[in-house]
């Protein structure tokens, strides 16, 4: 639950509570019968003693806005129920209203983990974000001032749905470095993979469709899934990526209509699918014409080893769509990224992009252009290439110093992420707070799967904590989860509230 | 239909069309049985001689891609029907793919127009983009320096979903101007108005729901709640803006879910709702708890007259959403718009726009709320404010000149656009390739009806074009008008042509 507290504020922090779970109840965000978190667990996750959430529970009951109730906890107290209530006569009933794309977005687990991470105390390490410290800021100064001192009319101006030309013509050429050349037309440019995802998604899911995605996987891409009424068909990953080997009989059985997969450097887990069985997936894609969605961010991004090819490298006869984005090698501010596939499914998808935002910041796109026409992207990727394998070895020594005992982890070859595993069928859910407590935050893999599984499983990025804070911060994790450990047995009543689902 | 000459190209220009005829039709783009636009019509288009066109088709012809059949004109050939045809044995088949949301994007009648207006050699009277002229570039160029300077760390980072929290607050000032206090939380920073009506219709609107719109209507939001599935209810719109009487009936009869309206020199029309209007409508949407959407890019530019409440300034209940943009009072590039409204609309277009593409441009929001904070929007409206109606004028000193009995337009009192009706039944759609004939291009009102009403309509932009060429321009128009008036009765043939529809 999203509190944002003031500690320089003059007002008391339980009022700063109060007030904000107030304003939240009469908007409508907690409507009635919500329960809050329970006071502790609260406590932990905004960083404040326990009689400060008491305290501020007890001015929202005062005013009747929650109730207390033994073994349910404290629940938002239900209103005049008829529509002449505080809100006035002729309030719009909204949540009537709202269509049930947007409700599939509410992961509490992961709102609770942004609210953490938000915190100044907290060591976050659960972004995917990358180092800002080498954003090529300077650079970007003179191409922007370049840009609007020789072309601002142009650049400030509306610009083709499909993408600035030159820069069409640039990303198929900056493909083209591992496989054969791209024409631009093949290409589409989109405000962040993201959109890219959403795109395809409304183009080619209708309600009840089946895609094939790895368990776990991007969790961005399950909420697009979701909202567009896609059914999920998860297939393990383990050490050589997705298990391919179990598709076939599911492809046969279930006749899924796309395939998602991420087989560089997987967001979340890290791991990379082996050069045979991208074969073997894009052969079974081919052979029943099921077409593959390749989201490849991170794969430009390997610190060791023989690069493999992408299957969109692999790909002859036009059954892959290929996305990535600047977000991972450049910085996320500028909304770029871009998708490559067959020519209808990019005049499809220009005419949805049409629809949803008409066209993409051309001075942005103008600017990425640049960058890979003057060879600086290539330069700035080599720069990453030199730095974040020093930054992920650094966390691996600090997990093998403090970790040993109580977490799995695994050894990326590149991207931006190590997976983890608690031990003892701990749940990450459970360690949430108590991480909060010690001042680090981690991302719950739970929420990467699609079935309420990895329970016990974790994401470490080691991109954007500054590297000076990479030892403490999992010195941190090592003592939140010690203390989870020896609290579990004493403490029951612990387990059984965080049980239910927290707001 | 798309076809891009390069007049300095050595390949003559008969086969640059059919080598990009022959591309399209190779991706997909345009189906076996499409019908290619008749060689008079397609010659008119691209200002080119009919007998480049007779030999473009022969070329295609003579590669089995197109039939001549008598009385059908030229189509797309069948190629071979099973999947071993000329895209290799295991090519996807595309078509059978995709959902139909995208299917109503296909107006043929604006990629004609679009394509006419990206001609060299026309002036565009068809877009609704401000004057480049006037754009503050420098001053941008300024503010993306220091900003980059200063900040540039946090604003090419990601940014919260809702929008960065100084411009929304500075947005709710804006808007105080004319109303009362605005709530930061109650703004919510889109990536331009089309983005926002995209997260309406998507948050508010299932398949089959009735949406009240004004005929005629921005042709963007007839697209995005067709995309929808909606239903739309059209209200004619006379010189009061929407016939308010005529609603009353309507929502007691069909329960429509919203009102889409654009009350202030509306696009297309130009025209503006009285304020008794006004206050029916609201009353209106109250009593049955119907929210409205209003769509207001244009109020802040009025040239005469006393300045009407917005729709949402009269609200006191939260029946209303307001929607807006920065692309019309400053440039569309930086794809700025955003909505105000009550909150748990906000908080679910929210949810909605975090799947759709996660936030937007953090540097662009930064440099608009710098205009807004430092008072230079102010400054710039003002100018606008003096520059506009000079050329406003210009069109209607020249309409008076060139156009008397060939066409019937009004005098709008702020906005983009001037109205116009041809006279003696004479069809937009029809003066469209005469008027790219003579080196002019206007927006055909039938797009903007959601019924294929509006035959003769068509809307004239006095923004966009240099002041020095809208005489020329509505002289070319008059030219165009004359000679379809001539050629109507001497060629049936012609009527009957065009009475299908072009791809």
């Amino acid at each position: 639950m999203y509190v944002e507290l003031d500690r320089e504020s003059d007002l008391p922090l339980y009022l700063q509570i109060s007030n904000q779970i107030r304003q939240r109840i009469s908007a409508g965000d907690l409507p009635a019968g919500t329960k809050l978190p329970p006071e502790r667990r609260m406590a932990a996750m905004l960083g404040v003693n326990r009689t400060t959430i008491v305290s501020a529970y007890r001015e929202l009951a005062a005013d009747g806005l929650v109730e207390g109730h033994v073994g349910r906890g404290t629940v938002v107290a239900d209103p005049d129920s008829d529509a002449t209530g505080a809100h006035g006569t002729f309030q719009i009933p909204w949540n009537q209203l709202f269509t049930s794309t947007t409700e599939v977005m509410n992961d509490p687990l992961l709102r609770d983990t942004t609210m953490i991470s938000s915190r100044s105390d907290v060591i976050s390490l659960a972004t995917g974000i990358p180092s800002p410290e080498l954003y090529p800021i300077e650079l970007i100064r003179s191409l922007l001032d370049e840009a609007l001192h020789s072309g601002g009319q142009t650049l400030l101006q509306h610009c083709p749905t499909e993408g600035y030309g030159p820069l069409r013509a640039a990303l198929g050429r900056w493909m083209a470095v591992e496989e054969r050349p791209i024409d631009p037309a093949s290409v589409l440019i989109v405000a962040g993979s993201q959109q890219g995802l959403y795109l395809l998604a409304r183009t080619l899911l209708d309600p009840g469709d089946l895609v094939v995605i790895e368990s776990p996987t991007y969790l961005g891409a399950l909420q697009v899934f979701r909202a567009a009424g896609a059914r999920l068909l998860p297939i393990p990953i383990d050490a050589s990526g997705m298990r391919v080997g179990l598709l076939e009989d599911l492809i046969a059985r279930r006749r899924p209509k796309l395939i998602y997969t991420l087989p560089s450097f997987q967001n979340p887990s890290g791991g990379t699918m082996s050069f045979d069985r991208r074969r073997r997936l894009l052969e079974l894609a081919e052979r029943f014409r099921i077409p593959i969605i390749e989201d490849d961010p991170y794969s430009v991004l390997r610190y060791e080893g023989v690069p493999l090819p992408t299957l969109h490298a692999l790909d002859q006869r036009g059954t892959v769509i290929y996305l990535s984005t600047l977000s991972k090698i450049l910085f996320p501010g500028f909304r770029i990224g871009w998708i490559a596939g067959p020519q209808p499914v990019i005049k499809r998808l220009a005419l949805m992009k049409q629809i949803v935002d008409l066209d993409t910041n051309p001075l942005a796109q103008w600017a990425v252009w640049a960058l890979l026409d003057r060879g600086h992207l290539l330069e700035h990727v080599d720069e990453l290439r030199s730095i974040y394998p020093y930054r992920r070895d650094l966390m691996l020594d600090a997990l093998n110093r403090h970790c040993q005992g109580l977490l799995d982890w695994n050894r990326p070859l590149g991207g931006f992420y190590i997976w983890a595993h608690l031990r003892d069928g701990l749940r990450t859910r459970d360690l949430l707070p108590e991480a909060a407590r010690f001042g680090v935050s981690v991302a719950p893999g739970e929420s990467f799967h699609p079935d309420g599984e990895g329970e016990s499983t974790l994401r470490l990025n080691f991109t954007l904590p500054a590297p000076e804070d990479i030892d403490e911060a999992v010195r941190r994790l090592a003592a939140a989860i010690s203390s989870l450990r020896g609290s579990r047995g004493a403490d029951d009543r612990q387990l059984q509230e965080t049980a239910t689902p927290i707001v």
